[in-house]
């Protein structure tokens, strides 16, 4: 049961978003931008960032619904999501993003757990200096959403089939809806 | 020195502002809504919460920054940031802003941390839901801002005489600048 009263049959950050629509507005926005915005990583390799960090994060919600929409826009779908959940190394992806799951594994750690050695090991795979900033911020951002969801214990669905409809959703229209 | 190729001159989160100003809008709209927009918390105590997960994060740009902004907007000045930073329950504030601080710390740690006892306590010092739904956001919200400053190591200026002129013009203008 969430820690504050929220509408009920609304599940997860939405139920948040409906409470305060004063906060929902950029944090919508942000979403928007990081995950689905002008960029030389795909959305399906910004999704697989933010289910990651989610899953470190233990953050059902988010790990499942990003999880989702990052499958649903890989090549290889929840195979290649679950990979990367298991073990980043083996997991069909290029070595640039496996670099970039790295640092977002350290940044979820701490912002000070990343070492030049991080940044340059991402850099030898060839990312940029705008990927690597791009992938610190998704990283910190859902430190962010996590806390935020189950700090105030946010309905977290548990039926798969909810988070393919949300899938369905955010591909076609976005964060900004 | 910063990991990416940051505007010289310009110091901590307002360098990554520069550098990538799509997100920076979205940033500085849930800073400025959060931390001085309407609200029933008072700015130098929203400004506390944020200095002191900070603080936990050991996020010193951050600590510093908002510690003087929390200094410059709380009856007491810097003695009550410091002593809330050593010790919440001696530190010279409202009895429902150290059950709230209580809570950012246990958000610092997980949302999974926040027990319904944590809330009752606040609710107990007479806090209503939207402060504890801000008080999760803001604490969230610093565990992503302290990550983004320190992941991409963002220049901390050492000398606090900064930090002053900084706490002057989020004072006097806000973060939306």
């Amino acid at each position: 049961m969430p820690h504050i009263d929220l509408e009920p049959g609304v599940a997860g950050i939405r139920s948040l978003f409906a409470y305060r629509p004063e906060t929902a507005r950029p944090l919508t926005e942000l979403a928007e931008v990081l995950l689905r915005g002008d960029s030389t990583l795909g959305r399906g390799e910004r999704e697989l960032i933010a289910a990651y960090v989610s899953r470190l994060n233990d953050c059902d919600f988010c790990a499942w619904s990003h999880g989702a929409f990052a499958a649903h826009q890989l090549e290889g779908g929840n195979d290649v999501v679950e990979a990367a959940h298991s073990e980043i190394e083996t997991a069909p992806v290029s070595d640039k993003l496996k670099a970039l799951l790295r640092l977002a594994g350290k940044v979820q750690q701490s912002g000070l757990a990343v070492a030049p050695s991080d940044i340059e090991s991402a850099r030898a795979e060839g990312a940029t200096d705008r990927e690597i900033h791009d992938t610190v911020l998704i990283a910190a951002a859902f430190c962010m959403f996590n806390r935020y969801v189950d700090g105030l214990a946010a309905v977290t669905p548990q039926d798969p089939a909810a988070y393919v409809s949300m899938a369905d959703l955010v591909v076609a229209s976005g964060y900004q809806r």
